[in-house]
């Protein structure tokens, strides 16, 4: 996996070629029920989470994702293409919300947007960029906005 | 699912309940590297999360979890006892940081603190609190803070 990510790093954006207001789409994931409950079952065992008729009769009205869920949709989406950072997608923190659930059946896609780009003064090699990448689900609802800050390095001299 | 939450209610604690400073501690979970790979395999494929031997190359020195697995086990943990709120843990949305990575041996619990309680204007049957979860691991660094707006049912006048 480490020379796949190097080989193809020449398309990859280091700190230096991102810009504020620069764009960038995900490809489309679709989830289902069985997806929804098995990772509820894992991470968070919640019987609207779990159970269709249980969930109909909670606040969510019926089944619903994890938020955590959606949180991991919305990151395996980014790594795969969605947002293409030399050296990875390395998260320090941020804020997150979730609208509105992801439903069984949704088809969820990634859109984000670099908001912040701050080089370090300590480290040469490196800088933060905050991102916010908002997941949408096939009727344009947002399901997440996550505004997180990522560690990404500079492009080295040499190249 | 449902009834068993329905079963221990009693013990389950409504807004009415909660006071700011409030203190709650989870069990603990031990995270190996399957885990941390599985987990990886799934929602956040990259090397540093996947291979040990590329993760050591990388700016993490060794394998590290997603920050996504580590939130996903704090949910779990939260879930299973260590945030006993009525009517389930439905988080709205909050603040993330991970200080520190998860690493494969660590054992990890949470313990949590009510910061704040917002009885809602509009809806007499619920409310919000805000909640934050630090998540530590068995030297006691914090590898996740995580500051949750958490949507909280008040207690029903007829009990």
């Amino acid at each position: 996996m480490a020379d796949a990510t190097m080989d193809s790093a020449s398309r990859l954006l280091h700190l230096d070629d991102l810009r504020i207001g620069q764009r960038f789409a995900s490809s489309t994931e679709a989830v289902d029920e069985r997806a929804i409950t098995e990772f509820a079952r894992q991470f968070d065992p919640q019987p609207f989470h779990l159970d269709p008729e249980a969930a109909k009769l909670s606040l969510f009205g019926g089944l619903a994702a994890s938020g955590w869920h959606t949180a991991a949709i919305t990151m395996r989406l980014n790594v795969r293409g969605g947002l293409p950072i030399a050296g990875g997608i390395v998260g320090l923190g941020g804020e997150l919300s979730w609208p509105k659930p992801t439903r069984p059946g949704d088809v969820l896609r990634v859109e984000s947007e670099v908001v912040e780009i701050s080089p370090s003064r300590s480290r040469p090699d490196r800088g933060t960029v905050i991102v916010r990448s908002e997941t949408r689900n096939q009727r344009d609802q947002v399901v997440q906005i996550a505004t997180m800050k990522l560690l990404v390095p500079r492009r080295p001299p040499a190249e």
